[in-house]
């Protein structure tokens, strides 16, 4: 087997830590260290499962000294020992560690949290691999842009699409998240249309005319979007079903035989037969599939914490051309578990 | 003054104590009495208000003397005393109670957890006033419905409506509904599309080209709705903000300057200006108005306890032919304090 390449990961929370469990199932690659910015629960873990810790810098060092956690350097120190790194601070803050990455000449990924200006490009596996194959330097979209995207994706060879509407229901908070909200309220979030998602979606697709709007509620599950695209062309429910059905990363769910019609369901539904319940797939309830001549609408969840896992790896292989598209799916899926089954 | 007509109500929870206090304030029209099913607070506080507490029958009045509330007689009695009878009972009751009304030989306004069928017409003041004066049996459409009615009624005459499609973000349970949820989910609810609202809608409007999408969000407040409007012409987003400056029952939130961008908000600020912190007019968030060509964009909220109040009373005087259209919409909404203003 040829050498792994090495993966330095910055920041280990929701996701940092899902792309450190997920990297260790990969053939082809390790995660050479991980930086936590403070001491907690996270870290402990961290240190559990064998990842060697680094610190930003030799300040919050100390912080780890003392709570009994070995620092094996810094950030700088961790780009050194690494091929690659995956930027998973938190929303904003990978912009910052920009100039860093730059002088040390080392490719990054960075989230859907930062602008799209950060990096070379904007990725989705399923919608734009080729063309990001050896960029230096890459954005795995949001969760909600990649959710988006692969519906998008999955579905625009059927017909050309004229027009995509999503309203997008966002849940307030990730579940260790207790400072946020709301607790009681729906907010207009952003008040004005379209929301930023319809510029994202074209980050990777310049193409698509999209409009989003979206809102906050108070829950930490995960998000759900309404979805209407009308084609140009008149469409059939059974062509959209069977596309659905054989695309990667699509999880069908039939709400008359299953009784799922809810993000509590469907989490609980993991829980039987997904690792730490996780939901790397879109998931598209099949019962709200409606079609009226060219114009589609349906539902579709989100799991916020995991739908970027799988896009994480391929654009690891992306970047450093490790792989083809396929054969890249094809491995991150199997790996992962993404088996188009809940349980 | 003419002789005030007799109301009674059946039923004196969310939309029956409110529709109480709202006929205490009319000119033409008093309460005879209201049904109670089990005493609790809301018959205390009907008690101190000076409401003349009637039971459905002899068996549940037992409870209220042991409870020390005088019960002045039964449903039967009720109806006898009485011009017209609103039924506030929980939605699918009211249609237990038609054959009395009926054998009695009494006006009835339901509300819109019934059938379409359970009344001769279905009821918006603002859309179908005209067509419903004289009808012996109304239904008062449902919280969500009228919210979409006033908006489409608001606007048909600017241009022809081509479609309507609107995504419903259903509050879970109203204020003190403690065995209601979702708690932490997001439900599809229902999971087909349309929804019933759609269907609902045409019930008042049979005209009209509607879709509705529905989900359920943990939270108590109020509703919001995201609206889109395909007219056959074009149209000018400043003609649209004047109609609906314009239109009674509306309105407009500017979430720059007041800084209201959710349920929450508008409930706290409701708390300043108006009686009980109701608000019975429609909110629509005037920088989500948003429009393409044909294409008209929006959020709306509902305040699901207490939107249906002033169509009730109007809706007395329809069935009772006690007033013309404009007439009764100009006293009940002067009578309420609708000023077009939440403080």
């Amino acid at each position: 087997m040829s050498k792994k390449v090495k993966v330095g990961i910055n920041g280990f929370g929701t996701i940092g830590k899902r792309i450190a469990m997920a990297i260790n199932k990969q053939n082809d690659m390790s995660v050479s260290g991980i930086i936590k910015k403070r001491p907690d629960y996270n870290a402990y873990y961290a240190v559990e499962k064998g990842f060697k810790i680094y610190a930003v810098s030799e300040k919050e060092a100390e912080a780890f000294q003392k709570a009994g956690i070995e620092v094996r350097g810094t950030l700088v120190d961790l780009i050194k020992e690494s091929d690659i790194i995956i930027d998973a601070t938190p929303g904003g803050i990978g912009e910052t560690y920009r100039p860093l990455y730059s002088e040390l000449d080392i490719n990054v990924i960075y989230q859907g949290g930062e602008r799209a200006s950060v990096a070379e490009g904007s990725f989705n596996a399923l919608c734009n691999y080729d063309e990001s194959m050896g960029k230096k330097t890459l954005r795995v979209v949001s969760c909600n842009t990649t959710g988006l995207l692969r519906s998008i994706c999955a579905l625009k060879d059927l017909a050309e699409i004229k027009k995509v509407d999503a309203v997008l229901i966002r849940r307030g908070a990730d579940p260790p998240e207790i400072k946020k909200g709301p607790i009681n309220a729906i907010t207009i979030n952003p008040p004005t249309i379209p929301s930023h998602h319809a510029h994202d979606v074209k980050t990777v697709l310049p193409w698509v005319n999209i409009s989003t709007a979206a809102v906050v509620v108070p829950t930490t599950l995960m998000h759900v979007h309404h979805v209407t695209i009308r084609f140009k062309h008149n469409i059939k429910k059974n062509e959209i079903i069977e596309i659905l059905n054989a695309y990667p990363r699509i999880i069908m769910v039939d709400s008359k035989s299953t009784k799922i019609e809810s993000t509590a369901q469907l989490m609980d539904a993991a829980r039987l037969g997904r690792e730490k319940g996780d939901i790397n797939e879109l998931v598209i309830f099949e019962d709200s599939i409606t079609i009226e001549k060219n114009e589609l609408q349906f539902f579709q969840a989100v799991h916020q914490e995991s739908i970027v896992i799988p896009e994480n790896i391929d654009a690891i292989r992306a970047s450093l051309k490790l792989a083809q598209k396929l054969e890249s799916i094809k491995e991150t899926d199997r790996t992962l578990g993404l088996t188009k089954r809940l349980y």
